[in-house]
């Protein structure tokens, strides 16, 4: 196959990974979005709920990041404000029934891959249907995405799968032919770790001669990760993992605004603290780097998918993903 | 612009312009469907009522005739049969959240054209929210094609739409630029009136220099259409359009089986009759001629907008088609 430039794979799902592709494929056309498939919040949940369906909203997301025809992009994003049908992307809605009519997520993935002309391959991690489990604070399970986004789970805790997830053999097959993995910002324990914990996965991160970076979160949220540096987000990166495979990691060293710290201050959420002395020492390579984006959300229409986070502290893609390419040409 | 065969233009919607629009382009590929929009029951009466979008379910039929993609084409006829969803077509979705999108419905047809490559065009009648109306038994307004179908209206009723609808430009120029128009069979007061009625598409049938066929339905139904001669229909055809302007009726002369007329008998439908002596004083030409489908709809996926019609007495695609390229080319 014709090369098409570095062969990235990018793992998460979600504003993260919808970031990073955004800015890779300005770069390379050769990107595999891997998408963890754990999420059962809102719109995603409750076709999980009335269908039966793997969640779509995350694979929607990458989706429309990769997509090159502006048009049909919006409308995946585009979420219904009233009626039957009111909060559900309409992405959700062409995953699941493509879904519903071909019996498989995967060659559902394939179509609407096709209808929105995307650069690169969304892959989900596993085709299990699965759900999200965590150790709550008092040792005993916790069940579902969205209920361990809202309780309180254990420090460092146990993460796996229920049922365990076999690895989609594309997936894996990524990683292994991958010049780079990127690991992608996003929630630690809610978007990573079930992409992680996967098996299959873990040996392909293990084994793969790809080039493997994380690029770290910007700011901590109340919880498990509250007060973690950049260091304690990579070791729990690594531990999800079971193995020390990560190369290299990528982190803000850039201040926002005073009034913009302040108020997620007030949310209970702090920057990512870093410590150079300390990073020196480890067994990856870092890149403390400015990847603050400068530029505000207006302007943006209500369909993008960034519009509806308030997360204004929040990445450049450009920025990330040409301290990437440096570290691929390195 | 490059002659694509005979520029064929259909007036109707629904399971009449489907079978007509599946034969036709096979002969041609310059074929606009115009559509009546009109229709305000199950799924797309629901997102009438709860979006306020203009109707969805003709022009999504017409659009999977014309369409060139197998995959794209089945899922937008796909039904959901559960939750929340439940009973919608999916490609009335597909058309309600792009009208919801852009606010208009135009757009969300031409980009829905795209997804499905369709050849030739589908274009509504009006951009009007119009609710259908005819006079009923008593005199009185019945209001809402669903409503009027399961009452009572009179016989050669008074039909009109609310507010009075301005024809769609584009829909008006293809009948004055057409070789042919044809008038698909259908339902004439609920699917044939709407567009007839409209005084932009009267005015250009009345002026286009196009073969006018139309296409006259194979069983009469209880109602005011009861015993109607293929005279009949024409006639009503022409006095709801305000002209003469028939060319060419097109009738079948093949006879069902008697189990599947019997059938049809018991809910009181019969084949339409025809006067071969009375035919020859009309001012138009007539073709009696086998046009009647031999298979069965057994193999047919559920997704076929056909199936859920039990339509067993029904026209062959290609045989209707074949008659009117031999009326083109006489």
């Amino acid at each position: 196959m014709k090369k098409m430039g570095a062969n990235i794979v990018v793992i998460g799902g979600g504003t993260g990974s919808f970031t990073l592709l955004q800015g890779i494929k300005r770069y390379t056309r050769d990107i595999t979005a891997l998408v963890n498939m754990a999420d059962d919040g809102s719109s995603t949940g409750q076709l999980r709920d009335e269908l039966g369906v793997l969640p779509p909203g995350d694979v929607r997301q990458c989706l429309v990041a990769l997509s090159d025809t502006p048009k049909v992009r919006d409308l995946f994003s585009y979420r219904f404000e009233e009626g039957s049908f009111k909060g559900h992307a309409f992405g959700n809605l062409f995953l699941t029934a493509l879904e519903k009519m071909t019996g498989s997520f995967g060659e559902a993935v394939e179509l609407a891959s096709d209808v929105l002309k995307i650069n690169g391959r969304v892959e989900p991690v596993t085709f299990t249907n699965v759900q999200l489990c965590a150790e709550g604070t008092d040792g005993h399970p916790i069940r579902g995405q969205h209920t361990i986004a809202h309780q309180a789970i254990a420090t460092r805790p146990k993460i796996w799968l229920e049922p365990e997830a076999a690895a989609n053999s594309k997936a894996t097959k990524a990683i292994l032919e991958a010049d780079m993995v990127v690991i992608a910002p996003g929630n630690l324990y809610g978007s990573l770790a079930p992409a992680l914990v996967i098996n299959g996965i873990q040996m392909a991160l293990k084994k793969t001669k790809a080039t493997c970076v994380f690029v770290c979160n910007l700011v901590t949220k109340p919880g498990p990760t509250d007060g973690f540096s950049v260091i304690d987000f990579a070791n729990e990166i690594e531990r999800l993992a079971g193995s020390k495979f990560l190369d290299y990691v990528v982190f803000n060293n850039d201040m926002p605004s005073k009034e913009l710290m302040d108020r997620y201050a007030h949310d209970g959420e702090f920057g990512v603290k870093y410590d150079l002395a300390e990073l020196k020492k480890q067994h990856y390579q870092f890149r403390a780097v400015p990847i603050l984006a400068k530029s505000t959300w207006m302007g943006m229409q209500a369909s993008d998918p960034l519009a509806h986070s308030r997360s204004l502290i929040r990445h450049d893609p450009d920025a990330v993903a040409r301290q990437l390419m440096r570290i691929y040409f390195t």
